[in-house]
């Protein structure tokens, strides 16, 4: 693509470095920006700036947060000695919405990915052994995604933990609530049936 | 969504105002950019400011630019007489991508479209009214995408140009070089067939 300006190049350039945005698409949101009032780039640019230099990780399960400690964890009303592991802030989100969760969370930043160059000394493992070790931990949830590398991480972490006197879980894997059974895949219909449950527990938060 | 940073979720809602990106799609961008060293994001912010805030149209065919006057208005190689109708800088890329204009443009900055609020004085109609009736102008060619709305501009402005000594035509409209027969719809195939061309000049530019 030639541009017939240098400033445009550079811009779209800058926002193509965005995963899955193109050099068209990239060429549609500038132009965009272009023909809106100059108050919705500051605004956007603002925003991005404050959110990268600003922005804080909860020093206790490391969500991103705008406080030391994230309103999760500081919550006295939640209970502290459950901990869901999750890989990022997304799933966070997830499972707040859910509403079914009052424990706190623990926040890896990734999951342990050799191809990717992603081991685990670059996840926060060792402070969420380090709190098991202190002995607050009552349960640990597994919540990653339930991929070779979520397997891999969840893997890993109980082999730190599983010499602690702490109860070890992970979410339930199974046809999704409306699906129909015909159309699902052998593996997870098969999880289903073998991590079967007393029908009046599924009964339970309808 | 309820976010866990006042933060993020303000980064996330100023994404968000792009065309054609959602919260989720605002999300995932911006949590990219929270994983990428603060530099991706100055680079990002300062390019989308520096265009937003210095680039120029140029005087002449109100393309964007750097310069007063854009580089294609400024080559004295270019034949000055044909003047191009586009409706924005995409399309002058894009004809500039054939190599095979050698006129300069005129970009109207849009399309006379009453449902978005767009009408004639929006738009750089009467600068090129204005070059058409200085008689420096030789032919006019519309190339605007052929809809309702680009009709209706380019029907405009032959009413508006009609009087003078110039001519006007519009691109040629046809099966896309390549395409089947078959699979093309009525309107076209007829415009081809209504609009053929002597054979030997079919031959050009291969």
């Amino acid at each position: 693509m030639e541009f017939s300006s240098k400033l445009l190049e550079r811009a779209v350039n800058e926002m193509a470095q965005l995963p899955g945005i193109g050099k068209r698409t990239a060429l549609r949101l500038v132009l965009h920006l272009l023909k809106q009032p100059t108050e919705q780039t500051q605004f956007l640019t603002q925003a991005l700036t404050a959110m990268r230099e600003e922005i804080k990780l909860c020093k206790s399960c490391h969500n991103i947060s705008d406080l030391e400690v994230c309103e999760i964890c500081s919550n006295p009303s939640r209970n502290h000695k459950i901990i869901c592991v999750v890989e990022d802030v997304r799933d966070v989100m997830a499972i707040e919405n859910t509403n079914q969760f009052k424990g706190i969370y623990h926040v890896l930043g990734g999951k342990i990915s050799p191809i990717d160059g992603i081991g685990p000394s670059q996840l926060t493992i060792s402070s969420l052994v380090e709190k098991v070790r202190s002995g607050q931990v009552e349960e640990l949830i597994f919540a990653l995604s339930s991929t070779m590398e979520g397997d891999t991480t969840n893997f890993y972490i109980f082999k730190q933990v599983k010499d602690f006197e702490v109860r070890i879980s992970a979410i339930a894997r199974g046809i999704a609530v409306g699906d129909e059974l015909e159309y699902a895949d052998e593996v997870t219909l098969g999880r289903s049936i073998l991590h079967r449950i007393p029908f009046e527990n599924s009964l339970k938060n309808i």
